[in-house]
């Protein structure tokens, strides 16, 4: 099964150096999932071939500009676009009312629905739930109200073993039945034992999205052993007082999280319009946790 | 004087082709306007090398989102990079309702203040007057309340014979006053009359923006005799029908207004998503007003 996490934005506050705000699309067994929606997203959805109209779910972490600015042009393209599908949008209360009074005046009547459900930062909560997946927000702890989000894949699908079932000849419409646990029974009658014909799927995997976010214990429990964990790194850690005035991580703390909740690897992102250069963030996570990766615009990267 | 225009944005409705939602910044006498702000304007001010800290004035014609999602944005990041100075804004009444419920949830307090200045559609006013230009509304004809910008120089400054007054020796901090009428008296008294030194100025240059808006003769004797007329072209002729539905401009008309009203060029934009290639509009415009040229990304046009 597919799960992946393509990278649209990863810059704070102000777009530079050709680094965008926030935003990533997570592809979950040919589902996508937009995760923030800074401004331009739509053109980075453009620039690195990701089908917006492909969307059905959108999460967006908290109201600071460089989070969601992007989501109208995105909501209103779709529209022009001929979308009718409804859209899940998750987020604060606030957003709908921001997203509601944009329409209202320039008189936009969607031809979709938008099913609208509240995030609270306070608690988390589990807000979707599908064949595929789990998805919880992570309260965070940021200036204003903010939420991570959390994926989980349920069970995996068992393995088939392809040389075997080609030699038996089992027809193709039968492979879904047999990835979920079905015998096979031939024409003549034979029963082949579905543990004959597949193999143990492999384990479930995770992924959280922190951003943005104080250095605080209280969601660590909820992420713990996740096998990609994507956590903002403002800062370098001499900037440790900015990080927290700000409510920020420094590289050397998100590395330090990676450690403590035993993710198997780091994604960093978020990075202040100070560093030019991203070589010293990475490096300074790597110290402490050396399976760290930057959130670099157009990358992929496998769950 | 310097009165030239660059496009940020070209496209409407929806980014396409690596085209961006409208914007253009203008530079007069080393003054920055900026008209229209959609989304992903300040990353096409980074990429052009105009320097957003430098705009004073920043101008809303109507509230479709391709004309102004950039908006918050840009606010926010001048606010980031430290701006105090105050900025005129000037658009609809309700464009300060989007902002500030905006900012209200972001909980953004601007370091520098915001002139707002109120555009009325019915009616053509003079919104700025200063040393170098007067800017007028221009009343259009689109599905919401939407004006256009007049941008008038005032009178251009006599121009100076350099080599005469290398020969007589006049000092460089002379030279603005001779620009603006006045004789030189040099140590020894004697008396060179302005006339002597300097010749007539240009005539003043005008600039026209007119998006988005259904051809229709209210504002035509207001911009007549412009130097430069941007207007919107966003479908060719033979959508004549849908053009009309949808209250805009074919590139014919476009071509057909500029002759009207004896502009010296013209400049067509707002291209619709269904043109990849922009050659017909341009031919369409140009077979009856032939010096049309395109409203591209990243061009600078002299007024």
């Amino acid at each position: 099964m597919k799960f992946e996490v393509t990278i649209l934005g990863s810059s704070s506050a102000t777009p530079i150096y050709n680094r965008n705000p926030t935003s990533q699309v997570l592809n979950i067994n040919e589902r996508l999932y937009l995760v923030d929606c800074g401004e331009g997203t739509q053109q980075q959805m453009l620039r690195f071939d990701v089908r917006a109209s492909r969307i059905d779910h959108i999460f967006i972490s908290h109201l600071h500009g460089d989070h969601y600015l992007g989501l109208v042009g995105l909501l209103s393209s779709l529209h022009l676009n001929g979308r009718k599908k409804t859209l899940k949008l998750f987020g604060p209360p606030q957003l709908k009312e921001i997203i509601d009074l944009q329409f209202k005046y320039s008189e936009t009547t969607l031809q979709y629905e938008i099913e609208f459900i509240e995030t609270d930062p306070n608690k988390a909560r589990t807000i979707v739930s599908n064949e595929d997946v789990t998805i919880e927000t992570i309260p965070l702890d940021h200036r204003i109200p903010c939420t991570g989000f959390l994926f989980r894949e349920k069970k995996r699908l068992r393995k088939l073993l392809k040389d075997k079932l080609e030699r038996i000849g089992v027809p193709v419409e039968y492979f879904t039945a047999l990835k979920k646990g079905a015998d096979y029974t031939n024409p003549e009658g034979k029963v082949y034992k579905n543990d004959t014909l597949t193999t143990d799927s492999d384990a479930p995997k995770a992924y959280a999205y922190c951003s943005d976010t104080l250095y605080s214990d209280q969601y660590f429990d909820q992420i713990n052993n996740v096998d990609l964990l994507y956590h903002e790194a403002t800062f370098l850690n001499n900037m440790l007082d900015r990080a927290k005035e700000t409510h920020h991580t420094t590289a050397l703390q998100a590395g330090e999280i990676a450690l403590k909740v035993n993710a198997k690897k780091l994604l960093i992102g978020h990075f202040s319009a100070r560093y030019k250069s991203l070589d010293e963030l990475l490096e300074e996570a790597q110290s402490v946790f050396p399976e760290t990766g930057l959130a670099i615009e157009g990358k992929t990267f496998t769950v």
